[in-house]
């Protein structure tokens, strides 16, 4: 699709909203409020490309290397399913050609930017290519990628601009920008024989699972004893020793003290926690996230952001500056897609759709999400600790299994993936507050247990639904 | 371990609850009476192996051999995710195993077989070996394996013998006896190079999916226009033209007219759709299950049948005769595993549990199934046609969404398997009433919003929630 014609300020007049970022967030308020409600709207996103981190770098390419890395796990399955013979089977599996699949996944990729571009026209959306900030409360500069640029004016904006990971400074490592992030994950054409993957929370997970499960020698450098210390203990308690076992090299109380690079490329990674440096040829930094407000201008216009750099927002997505709103990553809180897109709708049906929506707001209570490792996890809800915290110990009620899925039926015990379910129900009706799972189809599983916990299921209504056998889900409703 | 020594009447005296049938529903009471609350029990049964049906001749080894069917599909994609070649790929899914694969999943069996034996055991109920039958309303003979007869007593009888698959006899179909049943189907020592499977319903539909998943040549033989009937027409319609195009071979409109052996072994199917037969070398029947009381002596004590032979129960599994009740697939409803269990242990609460569970029953409405078929089918609540005709056009309004599932993401067009999802709500606060699902993972996505739907969950309760990207499930709470 060719480029839409610019559009100067004369010429198309004021916005009734203007969204800066085309990202999920942004994509979803622009829409709603265009092609529902008629409003009319400007988009502004200056990477070349729609879709935001989710489409681009983040959730889709990474779903799509974690099933491949759940191929090559099938293939060492095969045998042992009557298929060939491990020798074979494993050789298939290290033949992985990670550059012929980077090409096709990047088609894919260019294929859904496209299929975002015609949404964006469908719902007459005008879309500016360049880079947005503000000059005052109702007008924004946009910069384009020649260097020119205009101006729009709004009546009202919604700040979409999304985050970026945080890398630290070669001032507090040294040799710190010999690393890539996980932006820099995508770019990798060939895949590294040895790779060490800095951080503990879900990104770190889900790419040292991914290159574990295609063969990279993979460490995981941590800085304390344990994984996605902000989820349930269970889960990290049954994903550690699993991936060690499945050959990750998970680095505890571990921080790097300085990078530097051979003559032969690799890198050498200095540890705190151990004389001898590792080598390797890819080092990712996957430490954290934060808000990618730089350029925007919002101290133009005097927008609060907190010390971290996240825009402070009510619930109902305001900022501290009347008829200037933001949704998404940049706010900081629940850094999820389908979180972004539900605001952002939900803020157009706000601001656009009427007197019924005039209290719409997204809640941040109980949204569910999941971590693509190897098992995939589910989490909704609060964790064990978190719950006694608020409301005592003696509130509270756990319920716990495990078990190792069908699926694994052909399998040596060796090779039996755990899963393992928690329930946390307060007391005394037993209301599920809490639910967090791990094993194979956690991610599919979750959707409909989280839609159950939002209405406020106790472990009644769990007993009360006939399990489906034979499942690994059926484990939730049949715990005693 | 060992069989139990025998126990005569004169030894053990009188059972609180005697249970005839050692599969899903009989040792669900047995164990429940038993093991919670302390009541004398004994179970009898005559096939010298506990777990029934499901455990020996259904969902387990029948899931084991569609996960297996899932195996060579995946080997059949390695490719397009840079796993070796096609030519290479295809060849190991097309070796396979079936002798090797069938005797592990016989000694897997086996060994749920001796961890039935455990539980029972462990829940002390006494294991009678033998078939039990009538003499009268608490008296039971025992004959054992070795032909010899002996009596026990008992205040409550459970009769829970199971079912067996329909075959139409010799006299209706000439040489029908030439082909087996789904208990047959688990005996299979090699791969049969052609089959044909004869029924519609999910029975048919699994079996015939994992042979043509394993790459026998597959016929299925239906009477009408489609599969799963009784299911919402979604599923179907989304299933059959995937399953051609697959390389199921589906005969519309045919009914079997006779089968002839041939000299080499074969077996020559004869179709009133076709002037020339099938050569096959198995011929499936799974038209259909019926009760499995022969010999039980129902008639001695009066219990009331109806005319397809299943016992008729009330809503508490009560038979009209007093102290005798029904559970599982002998009373002709909801032939599944979990329902079996579940009416099993609520009978047993309300015999033994004490006041609260007075009037403890199993409700049958709301009951979840999946069907194990390529890819996975889930179903809970009306389908849409039974909505309509039970409430009226205007009262139901349907949500609907097909699409293909991002683990397909790297496949050609022609390999992404189908996703469709249908909403049945009841207007006008849009309940949720029928949820139908197909796609890979339904299996697994069911079970949450089974709850969800048991709670009445309407429309808004699933838009309410926030979606889990990217996963499947996730369509359910957005489709618009």
């Amino acid at each position: 699709m060719p480029p839409l014609p610019l559009k100067q300020a004369e010429e198309v007049g004021e916005y009734d909203l203007f969204v800066i970022g085309g990202g999920s967030g942004g994509l979803g308020a622009a829409r709603r409020a265009s092609g529902q409600y008629g409003a009319k709207v400007g988009l502004a996103e200056a990477s070349y490309r729609l879709g935001g981190t989710c489409v681009n770098v983040g959730c889709v390419p990474k779903k799509v290397m974690w099933y491949t890395s759940e191929v090559a796990s099938a293939l060492r399955k095969a045998a042992s399913y009557g298929f060939g013979d491990d020798a074979t089977n494993y050789k298939i599996a290290e033949s992985f050609d990670w550059h012929k699949l980077k090409e096709k996944r990047d088609a894919y990729i260019h294929r859904l930017n496209g299929i975002y571009d015609r949404n964006l026209a469908n719902d007459k959306v005008d879309y500016h290519e360049g880079f947005a900030s503000f000059i005052d409360k109702n007008t924004l500069n946009i910069k384009q990628h020649d260097g020119t640029s205009y101006q729009v004016k709004a009546k009202k904006i919604v700040v979409a601009v999304g985050g970026q990971p945080t890398v630290p400074t070669d001032e507090e490592i040294p040799g710190a920008s010999l690393g890539i992030n996980s932006d820099g994950f995508f770019d990798i054409e060939q895949q590294p024989k040895r790779v060490a993957v800095v951080g503990a929370g879900y990104i770190a997970v889900e790419l040292a699972g991914i290159f574990n499960g295609l063969g990279s020698e993979t460490h995981l450098l941590i800085r304390y004893d344990s994984v996605l210390r902000t989820f349930d203990p269970i889960l990290s308690d049954t994903l550690v020793p699993w991936a060690e076992k499945e050959g990750l090299n998970i680095h505890k109380q571990t921080n790097v003290k300085k990078v530097e690079k051979t003559a032969s490329g690799s890198l050498l990674v200095h540890l705190d926690s151990s004389d001898k440096p590792l080598e390797v040829d890819v080092l990712v930094w996957a430490i954290g996230r934060n808000s990618n407000i730089a350029g925007v201008g919002l101290d133009k216009v005097g927008v609060e952001v907190d010390k971290k750099g996240d825009i402070i927002v009510d619930k109902y997505q305001n900022t501290n500056v009347d008829g200037i709103y933001a949704i998404g990553d940049v706010q900081g809180k629940a850094l999820l897609t389908p979180v972004a897109i539900a605001a952002g709708r939900r803020l157009s049906n706000r601001l656009f759709g009427g007197p019924q929506y005039k209290d719409e707001y997204l809640s941040y209570e109980n949204i569910p999400s999941v971590v693509f490792s190897h098992p995939t996890i589910g989490s909704v809800g609060l964790s064990e600790p978190e719950a006694r915290k608020k409301y005592g110990d003696d509130k509270i009620k756990i319920y716990k299994t495990a078990f190792r899925a069908m699926q694994g039926a052909m399998l040596d015990e060796a090779h039996k993936a755990p899963t393992a379910y928690k329930l946390v129900t307060l007391l005394p009706n037993e209301q599920v507050i809490g639910l967090h799972i791990i094993g194979e189809g956690s991610d599919e599983i979750l959707q409909g247990f989280a839609v159950a916990v939002k209405m406020g299921a106790t472990k009644k209504d769990f007993d009360d639904t006939v399990a489906i056998h034979p499942t690994s889900a059926e484990e939730l409703v049949t715990m005693r």
